[in-house]
């Protein structure tokens, strides 16, 4: 995998760059829709590519490795062969998953025992099946097995836990190493940087990750539960550390606001399912703010869902017909939200690269703050 | 409205032909996908247009009468304004949804009172409102109040019904002429047809509905627990007296067999939740037969959802991914079932118009009918 770093802002971390991959070129800063099982919720692939504009998207080895289960990817061929998107796919650990099972879920040096939330069966995830299971998906990106402590943990567990992510990246690394990728393509592995949020742990954790030299590099153990604050200076800590000329991924963040801080931080990629599970859910991210659309002032309100947005839904539908689609539940509703946040997501991502282009992105992105937070 | 009969075929009933609506031109044979809340379930208009090639759609009075409600549809301009879909839109009168309200429901000469299923909020639904309703949807076909009676009905239920049926057509085609379109457009009235299976009802109700000269005439009260062959012979002895040059539309029929059916026997436009419903749970029809994709069957199957299909999802999935899809409970899995039911509801009838004017309907007729019954 190539990166090219192609826009750099003077006073801000900000940066503009290009992704090669084998399955085609990612323009950096980037969202990348969440696909769990292999589809990104509500939206077909070709709105995906065509309206979303999505570049990348994300698929969990967790629930990809219990259903449909990995005899049905291989015989696919992969999982861009089994569910039809040709375009960069980058799939989790499956870490974050196991540990947000609580009580049937045992943690152990060796890996991760647990049951399938599906049907109770058993099973245990390494650091080396991890990367076998992700071989077999076919990922274009590969994370590492890493635990990603609460947000709230005290320092010494999240040392004890940045010891485990860091013995079991160790393994990771060995393992993808060892073997090849499945279907004649490039894979690449991606280390995650935890460390809770404790500079010193974060440094270390930072430090070591670019001791392997990959082509790329995550920050996990974010957005789950610390304060937006910490979440920034960590974001900075890090970036200190992680090269320039590497892509640096923070995972599951976040809200618009989140994301703008974080490009001004020096992030180049992202992923969250806020984008489909708000809109699942009625609440609509846009330019000028955001849009609970079950709320009773949108009945007879005939304007388009979004006047700015990029996507066909958002000129073809009204407010009034979409709260009604919602008031009925209608699927059709879910869809809709679902798309018009992820097209959002994507505009906001691309508006921001134009803008670190143009130079514009510092005042810009303070413009864009204000009103990312308004209720409308 | 203007139906102009292109082809008929000799030796049987089979015809194609136009109506010029408002809102655009149909070409007959024709499926019209029912859109219950004014959305057709799981399905975007650019789709329905683009993909599926739906000419028209079905609205239900009963349904947006209840939610939004009229004030929100004549704010908007009518229901195309407030949707969006800007093709031709046939509501229907509300009356087969009441009636299916069982207990929450009366009926007298007057009209039919009932309690919303939303909130139990009492309503009445008379021919004289359910028109003023429809004027105010500003469907371009708008359907008589009539009483649908059950499939088993006896001959002395059934002629009741049909009595009342009678005079409440005369009141709907009354307040349809005294009353003037809202918005600008014509709309216009289609009589039903009703009389159970009793061919002497049947005849009686025929030869009473052609009295008002209408653009075009339903067959009601089909497909509701009757015999099929007492279905295919009551269309026989309805399209007998109903003239050759008007629309005949069969009301919520049916299976894709007995379209074809219907279409040999002189019906034009057609309607049913099926596709759908059935789609929406993972049943898919096909030229080559029923697929049930839950079926462990399809599990490693990795050909396209339907080679043969017309519309993106058929060519974009496989078998096995739309499995996995309902098994997992994905919205995607319901999304691809119903475009591709949809588009192959459209592909049956727009093909039995090339057959008629091929003048090959019954040989192609007599193949098909055979494969839309196996199950694959
Ligand atoms: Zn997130
Ligand atoms: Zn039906």
């Amino acid at each position: 995998m190539k990166f090219e770093l192609q826009y750099t802002l003077q006073g801000t971390k900000a940066r503009a760059g290009k992704l090669q991959t084998a399955h085609g070129e990612i323009e950096t800063p980037i969202f990348m829709p969440v696909g769990t099982v292999g589809s990104v919720k509500g939206v077909h692939f070709r709105d995906l590519k065509e309206d979303v504009k999505a570049q990348i998207i994300l698929g969990n080895t967790y629930h990809l490795y219990l259903r449909p289960g990995m005899d049905t990817i291989e015989q696919a061929g992969g999982l861009h062969k089994f569910n039809g998107w040709d375009g960069p796919i980058l799939t989790d650990s499956g870490g974050f998953q196991v540990f947000s099972l609580g009580d049937i879920r045992k943690l152990s040096e060796e890996g991760a025992k647990f049951q399938s939330h599906i049907d109770g069966s058993r099973h245990m995830f390494t650091p080396e099946n991890v990367i076998d299971i992700q071989r077999t998906i076919g990922a274009d990106i590969i994370m590492a097995f890493d635990e990603c402590p609460p947000g709230d943990s005290d320092f010494e567990y999240a040392e004890k836990s940045l010891g485990l992510t860091q013995r079991w990246l160790e393994r990771c690394v060995k393992r993808f190493d060892e073997t090849e990728p499945k279907y004649g393509y490039k894979q690449t592995l991606f280390p995650i940087v935890q460390g809770g949020v404790y500079p010193e742990l974060r440094r270390r954790a930072a430090e070591h990750v670019i001791s392997f030299e990959r082509d790329g590099y995550a920050i996990g153990g974010l957005s789950v539960g610390e304060k937006e604050e910490d979440m920034y200076s960590t974001i900075e800590v890090v970036n200190e550390i992680l090269p320039e000329d590497k892509p640096r991924y923070l995972m599951g963040v976040g809200t618009p606001i989140n994301i703008l801080e974080a490009i001004d931080r020096g992030v180049d990629m992202f992923d969250c399912v806020m984008p489909t599970r708000n809109g699942r859910n009625g609440m609509l991210f846009t330019s000028e703010g955001i849009i609970n659309i079950k709320n009773k002032k949108w009945e007879n309100n005939f304007s388009p869902v979004d006047p700015n947005g990029t996507s066909f839904v958002d000129h073809h539908y009204t407010r009034a017909y979409l709260r009604h689609l919602f008031q009925a539940k209608e699927m059709l509703g879910a869809q809709i939200g679902s798309l018009h946040n992820l097209a959002f997501y994507l505009w906001l991502v691309g508006e921001a690269r134009e803008q670190i282009k143009a130079g514009t992105f510092k005042q810009w992105k303070n413009v864009m703050i204000e009103k990312l937070g308004r209720r409308l």
